[in-house]
């Protein structure tokens, strides 16, 4: 059958799906009501959704007595999502389903500064593997969501310019995977998709959430009414160029002084420490530190705390966001980073800004990166008009 | 008749005028398959536009001989927009058309720092005498919008703590209006509605801008995806307390040392400059002086330039907007304030966030409030769902 589009939406069974994965299980005349769908059409959708399994006949015991109606809800086992979040040198791959619930998943550390076809036959290798071992099929995957350490176009999934993958510019990736995979591949920033997961599973209410990650570099996703705010070349976030004020005398790789990355990244933070008289090689010494409870390294951490939270601080004025969620393991190990970034936003940021903000730790830590590569792929394949060409009505 | 509904948005006359509103004339056929509709709901919910005067029929004539299909487009003059840009004595008022052609206005001095209600007043009055001589009834207008100089909560409309106007914290603007003027009312933060003005009509390809307005203040109005971004408390683009580079000696009124608007606002910069032995009272002053090129105020309202692309840079990297649009008397006259916005935005941002970015003066001038006013009404009045509520079909 023919179907009704406004602005490129279909209404078919994705408004079903819609009202049926945001809540509870629900009956036919509720499915109407909700719709505004007739009880044929919607009887017909219904049909097609039960018949691909994307919907089950749900628990239809109520509490008033009679006989109950036959309720009806979202099946998160109806399609597996491949997910990936690959780093520098460690990545870590999963298979979840359509809630995010990661089913099976595996790390490895494989350095990504070679070609991109090796790192990436890798994967799919990996993918193939996970599902092998925890016996799933290939033919049950909907999508595969993969996170990158760089700059990504998400029009076309490609990176571009990534400093520290050379050899993948402007590289193909959702067409090299997808052909191998036989499903579709999307791919972003690894710190968009980390916001992603950050927002949809630790702080759905947050509808404007900025995610920072601590490492040596620092970077951040942008979540604007709900969605990622990805900006006209997709470069917003990068904000480890920010110039921290009073931090004129260090020299950024960039070429530029006083960037907040060069100041209070990890790599940065293990040279101060080490400069104390403290060895420290990188952000896993400083962690190790930390726990220690060396005091003056909880200065100096609290200290870098201070300086991203300068930077932040203008953030907060510029985009007034309900909940800053910072990443990274110096960020995760206690609160001594936090209080250093919470006490320079109190004290630098507008009354109005910072009334109801909430500045915490990330809630999924080192698994923001595959749920919010999760997330990516589940969005896109059950958004409505996804889901009319998938299902065939 | 019943309307289809999915997520709350009504699949009826909306969804044709839509299609009319953003493109040329249409005939039926291509109505049908625009909007995927069937030909006789086409027909049915056409006949309901042309009742109501939303669409006309459209000059026919095409170059390909035979007879002409009947076309059919969105009437501009279907309805009136009140707009009024309230400043903190400086007010605009005006009637537009739904395409934002300005019909009628009027300019008025009067300080707004009084109750609400009379200044309120004082506006319905001017509203009236406006449609009066200019022959307009006001049976025709199909909404007002506000713009005031304060934070909004733009979901009630309600002025919240505006320290420029005490007595209308928490006032039911739109409620009390509306009552006397008989139509729905909607209100934002006046730096707002000049960002949705100038996105609209001067720059409608950047779907991520940003418009600073300079004045004694300094703030913007953010674009994410075609949209306003008003952040969690509506207080986004609040950036005049964003601190300076280098600037820490100035102390602002907020109680802080080194805001951008306590060093390179008008007001500030009319200090240094009457510091300097030229005498400057205010930012008129200032662009007076800057008309004469005196070297000396040509240096300083470069160096203010400088001091505020300090804070504009940090928010490129962060934001990543495909144009930065500046307003205000001083950056309105002539390049000086711009050349020194653009030389630090360049050198301290990010090339791939600069690559595209287009760094220009306001288009709109000081109309860019009383048009983006009159927008907010249009995006409000004109979105499917309002028609179809308004149309009965």
């Amino acid at each position: 059958m023919t179907e009704e589009t406004l602005n490129g939406a279909s209404i078919g069974a994705g408004a079903l799906l819609s009202v049926l994965r945001e809540g509870p299980a629900r009956t036919r005349t509720e499915l109407v009501e909700l719709t505004g769908l007739a009880r044929t059409t919607v009887s017909q959708r219904l049909d097609a959704l039960l018949r691909h399994r994307w919907v089950v006949a749900a628990d239809t015991s109520t509490s008033s007595g009679g006989r109950p109606a036959a309720a009806f809800a979202f099946n998160r086992a109806a399609r597996l999502v491949l997910a990936a979040d690959l780093g520098v040198t460690h990545h870590r791959v999963a298979i979840t389903d359509l809630g995010t619930t990661v089913l099976a998943e595996r790390t490895a550390d494989v350095p990504i500064d070679r070609e991109p076809e090796s790192t990436l036959a890798w994967l799919a290798q990996t993918f193939a593997e996970l599902l092998a071992e925890s016996g799933y099929d290939l033919a049950n995957v909907c999508g595969a969501g993969i996170g990158l350490p760089g700059p990504v176009e998400y029009s076309t999934g490609r990176p571009v310019s990534p400093p520290l993958m050379p050899g993948w510019d402007r590289f193909p990736v959702p067409e090299w995977l997808g052909e191998r995979l036989g499903v579709p591949v999307l791919v972003d920033n690894d710190v968009n998709i980390m916001a992603l997961g950050e927002h949809w599973v630790g702080y759905p209410e947050a509808d404007q959430l900025i995610f920072v990650k601590i490492g040596t570099g620092i970077g951040c996703g942008i979540i604007s009414d709900g969605r990622l705010h990805r900006g006209a070349q997709g470069a917003a976030g990068d904000i480890g160029h920010i110039r921290v004020v009073d931090a004129d005398e260090v020299v950024c790789h960039c070429g530029n002084t006083g960037c907040v990355e060069a100041v209070a990244g990890s790599a940065a933070l293990a040279a101060r420490i080490t400069a104390s008289g403290v060895l420290a090689k990188d952000g896993r010494d400083v962690v190790r530190l930390l726990d220690l409870g060396d005091p003056e390294v909880v200065h100096l951490v609290r200290q870098a705390g201070r300086e991203t939270g300068d930077v932040l601080a203008s953030i907060v004025n510029f985009f007034n966001p309900g909940a800053i969620v910072i990443g990274g393991d110096i960020a995760e190990a206690g609160e001594h980073f936090l209080a250093g970034v919470r006490e320079v936003i109190y004290k630098r940021s507008l009354p109005l800004a910072t009334r109801h903000l909430r500045i915490q730790a990330s809630k999924l830590g080192d698994h923001a990166g595959i749920i919010g590569a999760a997330v990516m792929v589940i969005e896109h394949v059950l958004a409505p008009q996804a889901v009319d060409t998938t299902v065939v009505v």
